[in-house]
């Protein structure tokens, strides 16, 4: 393994970890934008955005952009999250230049008025397709109600209505601002020459427009405290969502807080395991932490046969007051690092693992970290680190969101604020 | 890499890759047993004995079974399909003998009465979370349909009904007929020593039972050609399957047959991802092969807004139409290798991959086969090859089955059946 970082005149960044035991390599472009960078009259232009850039250049329609990724059997994708849209390919290590060259020449779209028009069908057909998938629609509206008017409770995918009325040139100025050279880097991890890499990306985007860049409504939110039930006849089971905050992606205490959604909601073996799905009052029962640029939040989740929703609130409330009280035993700590000492070396097998690891590090920490020190971070959890943990971060300090066919569900507890 | 294989005196066999450059391994039980394995009368009884498996043995407790995984940091499960049930674990390699431990043990379960009852709750949660998966829903249903009689239309979950009334004998004696040794293949690749593991499974396996094991039912079938609507008012989108024949697991049309089903419906760049899904008539549209043992059958799928669902029925025979007249292109082809080789070698990366692509070889073709020789395999298909496929499987001998909101959806053209 070796580590490689070049930072372009416009400001693109390029990094790469090359493992000679690879049989293949994963390249990946990250834009640092996303929903929260949105404000509401372009509520879900991002994630539209990505969808587009897969539309065609002035190189290319969108068919041969299709039909050059098919031809070196890339395995290639996106993803738009709160903070980032993330294109990849994982291909085969003779493939490299091909897939820098198609890869780069997307990332400056046409944004053409007819592709704009039609795809705008797909997305609204997506934001249809998530009816049919409740848990989904119940985080994002959980996400909505917990972080109230804070920019990370911007919805992913926006509303029929504001991607009906969404406009071209819109579109087009949200890319001119987010897509800047400074905003982006680029990834690799796997079977490659770094010298070859270099090279590829400097003859192929170091003429990219520069630019300042920023987020603003970077800040700390601990939730709004509500209580809501969204009442959906068409959905079968009660999917019930509780948020509480936690640490930001650039703070220490987030090794603690990954590994105490593990010990809590982890989907085996965890206390939320025991207490809901191993005697069947629910179908899945989940806690999980996810970090940001300047906050975190726990996601604790549910989903169940209505009549069970009640109890298995009151079952949810008791084992998070537990573990607010007590803390974690050695024990579960000790089970905690196992799993997740195992979950990183399997990772790392991958370069398609390794390339998203150390991509997400450099822009988060704006460090490399090797496989190895992701682990010794995690290993250097304690008990009392956990216990710090939840004296600045507690988890009664909760958002609850339910929706499904209920009409109304009883209240737990107050919401940890006195 | 290295294979290695050995019977067991009682029947029980033991297959290995081992993988120097690995940092991990995997290791899978295979039980040759699945739901086309049931009567009637114990409908879903193979999927509730997988739950029931995880429960505890006269030396584990189910907490302790899960306690166990967890201080070894396994990444564990199992599934259950129409033919076989898999448990599997993967592991650091320093963990090889506790992980044979724990799984030969749970693989001999007490099935205690109190166990039994609790997860019966368990079971009817799950059947009850696929309300809220209406593709799932969809695909239970149309294998039903295309199947008609044939045991491969058993549904893998069963009914809340038939798992209500399920008693646990009726369990013990599916278990004494079907976990017998010679219906067990233990599978393992990866970083490990293959003489440690064939002591290690004989010293846990060596006295299991042995005793005669087959399959009833074992033929052809080409569906039933019906069409049916089943109206879900609590689901947003339209759900649309349509069946038709494919060759069994041990021809060697299956390559053929895997590789049509990318030209014709992967999930990007295929015919129909162009016609359906790029122009945002439908969310999804896909086809895939399945093969078992003793046929095999296509799963073309799409979900739409229920508006479009008669345009795009329209549209999907068309498409399979020109395919069956036509056949498919040399470039089609081309590129349908480039994205298999690269899956291939992307899958050989992880021991995980590798057994289950191993276990799975050695299980239906009774050898075993490199990556490498699964790679050839797929290269030699030939235009000429799909169009063989095409004549003895036409793609026009369609079962249909819609499951959304829709009362009503026009039948498209006849059944293929002249």
């Amino acid at each position: 393994m070796s580590f490689h970082h070049h930072k372009l005149p416009n400001g693109l960044q390029i990094i790469g970890e090359t493992s000679p035991s690879a049989r293949s390599v994963a390249l990946g472009f990250f834009v640092r934008t996303g929903s929260r960078d949105e404000t509401a009259d372009v509520s879900g232009v991002t994630h539209f955005l990505e969808h587009m850039v897969f539309k065609g250049t002035p190189r290319r329609s969108a068919l041969e952009v299709n039909l050059d990724f098919d031809r070196i059997g890339a395995n290639y994708n996106a993803f738009t999250s709160e903070e980032n849209t993330v294109f990849y390919a994982a291909i085969l290590p003779e493939y490299l230049p091909q897939a820098v060259d198609i890869l780069a020449d997307i990332l400056r779209p046409s944004l053409r008025a007819e592709d704009f028009d039609m795809e705008k069908n797909v997305i609204i057909e997506e934001i249809g397709m998530y009816d049919d998938q409740p848990m989904m629609s119940a985080f994002d509206r959980a996400k909505r109600v917990y972080f109230a008017k804070h920019s990370l409770g911007n919805s992913i995918l926006g509303t029929k209505e504001s991607i009906t009325a969404l406009k071209r040139d819109q579109m087009q100025a949200y890319f001119e601002r987010r897509y800047v050279a400074p905003n982006v880097t680029v990834v690799a991890a796997g079977d490659f020459e770094w010298k070859n890499l270099t090279a590829l990306v400097t003859g192929r985007c170091g003429k990219w427009n520069s630019g300042p860049v920023g987020r603003k409504g970077v800040r700390a939110s601990d939730g709004s405290g509500a209580f809501e039930v969204v009442t959906r006849d068409a959905v079968a089971q009660e999917h019930v969502i509780l948020m509480s905050p936690g640490p930001p992606a650039h703070s220490l205490l987030r090794y603690a807080a990954g590994t105490l959604g593990m010990i809590v909601g982890d989907d085996a073996g965890s206390r939320l395991y025991w207490a809901l799905v191993d005697p069947g009052l629910a179908d899945s029962a989940d806690m999980s932490f996810h970090d940001y640029e300047g906050t975190g939040s726990f996601y604790t989740s549910f989903s169940c046969q209505p009549d069970n929703a009640a109890k298995n609130l009151v079952i949810v409330h008791r084992v998070l007051k537990a573990v607010q009280l007590d803390g974690v035993s050695e024990e579960e700590l000790q089970q905690a690092k196992s799993k997740i000492l195992s979950r990183i070396v399997r990772a790392s097998e991958r370069p398609m693992g390794r390339m998203q690891a150390i991509g997400m590090d450099w822009i988060y920490l704006g460090k490399y970290r090797t496989a190895d020190e992701e682990l010794k971070a995690y290993d250097a959890v304690s008990v009392k680190t956990i216990r710090r943990l939840l004296e600045k971060y507690p988890l009664d300090r909760l958002t609850t969101l339910a929706l499904g066919p209920l009409k109304k569900l009883r209240r737990v507890g107050g919401n940890g604020r006195g």
